[in-house]
């Protein structure tokens, strides 16, 4: 498949990188956009030749500035141009939808995606990040949850997702209540990202060898691990060991236990068959 | 509605204050006083001229000493006159329930509430504090879930909300169970706190700053985010984006949003209706 | 009761030191070892002369090497024989749960346990530190979540419980989809331990003096705590708050309150009933 | 305390008869209305001299018509008046949440409650009978799941408590999706109530015999029973049955035991302290 | 669009009738059977001129005679191929998820459905029929959750939702592991189905009624209806309370309350904007 | 192993017959009865030799008068020398949960379990029913859920599981706060039964017929099909829907499905390995 605002490279073997494609507009995103990245992360999901993602935007001067401007505005007005506010709240409700279920996409993706941030990262950009596995970002990256200086609450995941993957409530409802920037070494000192690089050249660098690392363990359990780590975000403790016996009682059937094992015994690399 | 334990007052325009006023005895909790706390967070609620709030104690010494304990001890006899243990427990199962409902009105309180700690800061300040959006303390706060010393495990919430809101189980459980004192830069480093001030002063002024910054905001847009991340820390994220889209679909539908857009590239400070 | 694998020790009135002791194997796991720990900490739990535990490894190199490679090749071995594959899963199953039972039985157990790592720590070390209350560890501790090197997804806990007990959601999946060496500044600065010490030996005085302060206070609140931290970690608010009014509602009426008030007023040493 | 739409009367030693007291408007709601039932079922909740309830309609005509229409309609003419959406949808959320909150006061009451349905029964006479512990109506009674004739979904209770206690999801979804009548007889069939009467004097004389059946019973067995129903049917059975032993811990201590007891061998009737 | 496998008609005005079309295999399911059945309903759930919908089988012999053997022995041989358990285990997890989602977007489509079952209904005819609103049949329908007698668990819903839309867990359970058929009169007193009609040109014609006179309601008050019913299936009554306060702030600003109210006071037949 | 107070036999392949066996008691439970019910089980839970289990009493008068008065008091009297009320709460809580862990070991049995009742069949009788996968009754049963005339609430599982497994709530709260007897046809008529026979011969060979055809099937998709039945109660549907992919994935890969296909065309009756 071909993508208008998405560009996709394989830099290694099992390693994808995606990156948001309109550097012009700082990357802000339109509906066709969000659809592609919706699009593209459910193939990789299941492509047999990608093992681990990484994401980030084209050009130097955003991740991404978030929701376009001009394409948001059209949308208001054909909302606004709906009979009555039920059926005003039904069109936006099935929206909202489509563009939280875009993103979630990144989230249940059965292949790890470590996320590069940098430069303006406002909005989208940071419920973009709370879908990936591991974040890291670059030293002049610029962050926001921004949705409440336009007026609203943030709705595509971001005060969904982000109380659970940082250290402090008390950080998070000041900086979505405020809509503030905050800027890598906070985003570092919370747990936003776990690593903070100099430039976007050395981001990229070091998540692709992160990828690599990745992809070099055994796909069975590497994607075993990210599923019983989504599972276990939303469930009970007793519910999550439950889930874990049953998806293992398949995944460790698996010829990757052997080659693993063999191969740590012998100091070699192990092969992998693909999934 | 005028209270004899809490003074409220207005420094701002949407901001309230609301301060403990039982500064001579180091603002310890009586039922009246939990009682007028609950009237108040429940007034202000909806009140339309409040868009933020800042909590703290009357007086240098303490935010709260916590529980009173003349009050508890003629309550602890009064229960002890009941005829049978069934009898007493119904008893204080009712009086716990009553407890937690009025500092649970903090929680449910529609405007975002800023928590200003200060001096002693024992028990019950931890409950409520939890129950607060943004924390923040002065150099010379000394905390402690301290229930523990008097012979009983916390009741009124610190359990409950304390290993939601910061990030590392070991340390929350260490303190909860020896209930030593810890002081203002641990509260920090474990993120309890967001900021940790010099003096009282500075520390209210620093909360009144914040609570100006959120006020100044649409208050369409502070409410939906303080009820939404409400939301998700009792819920799962497929939950939480669910809720999310019903509640946006009716609020996207403000004024506030062309209001707030407006102002944005104007350079100036949008007007929005009450709430 | 006498154990082959575990040594357990008195160290101090109501405190109970469990050694993993196997110390020339790494105090790997074998079935006796798990089965011998499950049982242990199955006895403490109501065991009238213990109101707190520490946790250690015997020996010098490990707190736990993790799972016995022998003693793992001989099961899967057994299951490999079995007719089919749901069979085979059926029999895996069963073996996965027995083991997470094993180790669950340190988190249900009604006194808290403080944990201390030391040397080797990987893949169960892990597991079961997380089933702990409280975590220190040594400079020289060497961490992994080391499943994903063996071609497997953890699950004996780690994925459950880990996410729940630090900071940074990033930090957790980078770690367990690399199974990479983590060392005790790292842990310690994710809030995964509590403290890190400069030996064991003073690691294991630390854990004593803590769980001796424990020790002291009343026996009717500590357990309490436990109970409802254990509580809250897997449910809403809103359930926790209820929860813990019914709990509370028979434990208040303990002896203990009336002792510890006292003697917090005379400065001396309360004494506790057992339980 | 006095009501001018609810009459209480006590027709038994420990029973408590609720009517509401509107009969010339079919008892319709107005905001009075449930304001008072709300207050009523809350006082009686603690009440020791009341140990179970009985709820009717005053008059022959109806349990209740439901909401009263012109009531509802200056209630929508002031919410038109807000400026924008969302404001209105902020006023109608508190609208909504204060009604629900009067209605599951009897739910939450911690007396059991008997409701006799008769005569008319229409939108809110389903939502108040879904808050209900024992439901039994008259062979003229005429329900229906009204809301979707008047342009509405249910939003008081029955879309949320119907489906938890009848027998047939089939059937719930029809008569809530078309808002068709259904007579005694049908709800019966489906299992919502459990006993249909000839006429209003046999349907009061049943629930008044078995109030009174109940409240010769312990009250710490019966208050118990009740509450643990109602925690039953939002929770998972192993949350219940911790929270049972819970409950138990404390009130299997009461002095009931032994007086029922007793009673059972001699014969007697057995008498409880209050509550 | 159109379908090769599945017929649409609109019988009535804002009336579908969809009907599984291979009736010379029994309507038994092939891939492109069930992606068509999930493309439709898809479809039908934002279309604004259907406002219910009507689900049979085409032909006399069966509403459907469940998976189709040929094709599920060809998917079987093709992961037979695969080169571990683990790697079979994941094509067959990503399987079962591809079919669950095509019946479960019955479920979620947001027009009411009705089911008419009649004669073979076995297998993936009660999931499917689970999936509706209200289920309906023929006097010689069959039914019967047949998988154990393939040698497997019912995976793709029966076993997940009919035990929460029928009267007798007993029942479901013994139904469930003896894989015995059951016919339309134990189907009707256990609740599964609210009518047996005596043929299926009378059963149909019985749907399309109930189907009319559902879409002679106002759409935003029955699609309410409907989301709030599949909500509160898996919430607890407090979660669907509040869900449903926020749902309707926002429903009952529709023209269509006003436009039903008129129309109950004159007597006249109200019209509806589309939805 | 051997028993004092259960007999276990087997009257057919693959089917065990458990019988409570204390007749001269009425069968009444003392705590050995329920140690060994736990035990018995647990056993048959993975004994492969044993697909399928009836539960009933040895003896023509009672399945079981619920728990022996004389055993209940003398541990009353232990309770009541411990030295303060939370003590007591302490010994009291580990006793209900130790009682329900071994009810509850039936609901667990990996083999469906088919309990018959008859005569007396009072208090524990029902918890112990509620635990079965399917049961029927004698006409000459007499049922009750007793707990309330003895002063407390049902607390070994009646509560939890009833109405989870019955059509009516109304009926189920009546018999729970009235603790009446109700008779065989209004136990079937609700659906607590699901066959009332004429006398207990009749029910033991209806009910090991039922379990003889259980026992012919595939043991993997027996049991697959109970542990997804357990898992369904207690979760949401989308949840449930998530565990049984992950389940069948592995279990659809046995040989039993080839075995069952090749049995249904041939119409032989197929062998399936052990489990």
């Amino acid at each position: 498949m071909s993508y208008q605002y998405i560009r996709i490279s394989q830099p290694a073997e099992f390693v994808a990188h995606v990156e948001l494609n309109r550097p012009d507009k700082l990357n802000a995103f339109i509906p066709q956009l969000w659809t592609e990245l919706g699009q593209v992360f459910k193939q990789l999901s299941t492509n047999p030749d990608v093992r681990s993602i990484v994401l980030s935007g084209a050009g130097d001067r955003a991740f991404t500035a978030g929701l376009d401007v001009v394409s948001a505005g059209q949308w208001m007005g054909e909302i606004a141009s709906l009979p009555d506010t039920a059926r005003r709240a039904v069109s936006m409700r099935r929206h909202i939808l489509e563009m939280q279920d875009c993103l979630t996409v990144i989230e249940k993706c059965e292949k790890p995606v470590i996320c590069v941030m940098h430069g303006i990262s406002f909005g989208m950009a940071v419920d973009i990040a709370c879908c990936a596995d591991v974040r890291v970002c670059t030293e002049d990256t610029r962050l926001a949850v921004k949705e409440v200086d336009i007026g609203l609450a943030a709705d595509l995941g971001s005060l969904a997702r982000l109380p659970k993957i940082v250290a402090s409530s008390s950080w998070v409802r000041e900086v979505s209540l405020t809509a503030r920037e905050f800027l890598a070494p906070e985003a570092q000192a919370v747990g936003f990202v776990s690593r903070v690089l100099p430039n976007k050249a050395a981001a990229v660098a070091y998540a692709l060898d992160t990828a690599k690392l990745i992809a070099s363990k055994s796909p069975v359990a590497v994607q075993g691990t990210k599923e019983l780590l989504n599972h276990s975000r939303d469930h009970s403790v007793p519910e999550s060991l439950q889930y874990t016996a049953v998806w293992n009682a398949a995944a460790i059937q698996s010829d990757d236990v052997q080659a693993a094992l063999l191969s740590g015994m012998k100091k070699t690399t192990p092969k992998f068959a693909k999934l």
